[in-house]
């Protein structure tokens, strides 16, 4: 999972001698590539959750099979990745090659276009993971590096560098951010018991990884019910820790009412913001506690999961954790706002005709219309058991 | 697991020399010992299923490193594995070393005690895999063999001895079948639609894995209601290719309604033999019509998931393999028949707010108190994934 393969180190530029691969003068062309491509995904890894709007991207530069610069974009408004890495190569850039996991861009953003650094810096050979599908760049990255005579090669390893950037790609075609819905239930497919208890489902080491993959993302959602029932902090509960509360993901709140406690966790905005999401006119007097306490509140005339991924869009989110019920588990998987479902199994029964499932109505009447998950995976979480898949798209569309 | 290694080869005793494992010479004793009490093993699993209410047993004679003499104990009333294999090795046996996987028995039963046709042989040495739980050997056999001059060693691969003879040992503590819950979820835990439609919710590979699950069992249970909304078979799936329904286990129908359609499969006995348990007094008419077809009716004063395994203990089930719904399968779990979970889970969505989940009310109302699985293990069974464990001893009687 990319986000457990995430490091702390927050420098994005340098030659990280240290943690350098050493480069195997026996093996071919071929596997040397990957070998640098996989490099670049794990610079990239290190900014997972941090670059909303952007994609997360890592650059090596390699001259006489030495590294000799790397770097990774930090975050909007930042350098991107070549630009660390040219810069930490120098002089030693000229005539070497340069692999970067997404295709150099070819415009001007918040920061100059790279393709042109790239052919000043002398380059000769870029080796691109995938090609950039923001339509602004569409292969004319690749086209221009071309042009100025630089041999490109596209398509290393892209399979993971596609999966990597999957919530950019997605915003980027869909202008709608990635959603994963995650959920922990028990052996018989119960989150709660039939008293709404759920603490806890899943043991620590799937609880850690659950506050990394947090981390990972730019806004959790929840619905009123699992504010009210389990009073969660949906933190990656690093704060104290770490002293920064930069990892932490937008906490997001749908509820029609706001029929809520003032004493609930996610109106302490100290350890991380809150933004409540619901209905024009609802319960004014609460609304003002909560902008009180530094929450903030977006009114909807229909409060929908598509209208708010639409606001969490414009709002440049790329990755959005769905960490709700199934009360609105459903309406979010049949409006299309979730794209990937992590289900962490505990192997344990707790039984109860009316505890609750993690998803609610869909509507389908016959086994045989069942959502397959495409990609699935398994993987052993401590105890525990988590697996991950993705809805098969535009399945909604037909439903 | 156990019954996927099952072979079909009938023939109880002999050599076996194109199956026999080469023995290495350069092993050590201790090395040599696991390897041939493994063949013991896998000669048991053989009668996996239809030995009851006899324990699965293989029995290997080696004389100077070569596999001289084979055996296993195809069902009660016929030889054990111990005579099988002396038979074969003849006057090879002396001298020679013995290995079972369940102590040698000491008792006149519906056999003559093995231990004494182990001493007649000649045999040197035996290596046993577990000690018999039965009252009648427990320890008896080896005692008697030492008595003799025979050096005994016990507890060569005693875990996968224990596990293979699991339902023998539960029968002979408890004086009941050995339980196992199996049944098949969606990803977000549902048996079956809203409309209980639950064709099919795995694919086809976990489905043969059930048929050779029901081979190894000696009784199916079903609830009313499954038989209402499958109409299932509860066979192998293996009449008509094998040409005998001996691999079909008995099929269980608990109702205390007899509210049945005449047209249901479970009642075409040509097929494999049911039996239909419910209460004095209960559709006499129906009851008469189930017995023209050739099922066997028993009435209970008051039918429970123990009586029923009472019962099934009575007529010398070993292991009976519940296919129920969560109606049936919550009281099964309370009343302790059921040691084990077999969940098959197909990475599919399919919603529903009624829709069923595999275990109804257990009385939980905290998640602390759910019922972790122990000895777990995950496998992939083609697209689905198999989660297995056992339910902890005597929680129930706490409960």
């Amino acid at each position: 999972m990319e986000y457990l393969a995430r490091e702390n180190d927050p420098s994005p530029g340098g030659t990280f001698d240290s943690l350098s691969p050493t480069t195997d003068t026996n093996s071919t062309d071929s596997e040397h590539h990957q070998v640098m491509m996989q490099r670049c995904l794990l610079l990239a890894r290190r900014a997972l959750g941090k670059t909303a709007p952007n994609p997360v991207v890592g650059c090596v530069v390699v001259q006489q099979g030495q590294i000799v610069g790397e770097g990774f974009h930090p975050g909007a408004g930042q350098p991107h990745a070549e630009v660390f890495a040219l810069q930490a190569a120098g002089v030693r850039a000229r005539g070497a090659t340069l692999y970067v996991n997404l295709e150099p861009c070819n415009h001007y953003g918040r920061t100059p276009p790279c393709a042109e650094a790239i052919i000043k810096s002398g380059i000769s050979q870029v080796v691109v993971g995938m090609i950039d599908p923001d339509p602004r760049v569409a292969g004319g990255g690749v086209a221009h590096l071309r042009s100025a005579g630089i041999e490109v090669i596209v398509g290393v390893e892209e399979t993971a560098c596609q999966v990597l950037n999957e919530a950019f790609t997605h915003r980027v075609r869909y202008h709608r951010p990635f959603g994963t819905l995650k959920y922990a239930m028990t052996l018989d497919g119960k989150i709660a018991t039939s008293m709404g208890h759920s603490a806890w489902v899943t043991a620590q080491t799937a609880r850690d990884t659950v506050h990394q993959l947090r981390a990972a993302c730019d806004a959790v959602i929840v619905g009123g019910n699992t504010v009210r029932h389990d009073n969660p902090l949906l933190t990656t509960h690093r704060d104290f820790q770490a002293g920064t509360s930069t990892d932490n993901p937008l906490r997001v709140v749908m509820s029609r009412s706001l029929n809520f406690s003032t004493t609930t966790h996610l109106w302490e905005t100290a350890i991380a913001p809150t933004v409540v999401l619901t209905e024009a006119g609802v319960n004014l007097q609460f609304q003002q506690y909560l902008r009180q306490q530094g929450v903030e509140v977006v009114t909807f005339e229909a409060l929908t999961p598509d209208a708010a991924m639409s606001y969490l869009y414009e709002r440049g989110c790329l990755s959005v954790l769905w960490e709700c019920g199934g009360t609105l588990a459903a309406p979010a998987i049949a409006q299309g706002a979730v794209q990937k479902v992590m289900a962490f199994i505990a192997p344990k029964i707790v039984g109860g005709i009316t505890a609750p499932s993690p998803v609610g109505e869909l509507g389908l009447t016959t086994m045989t219309k069942a959502l397959s998950l495409e990609r699935v995976q398994w993987h052993a979480i401590g105890e525990d058991c988590l697996i991950e898949g993705y809805l098969p798209q535009g399945w909604n569309r037909t439903l």
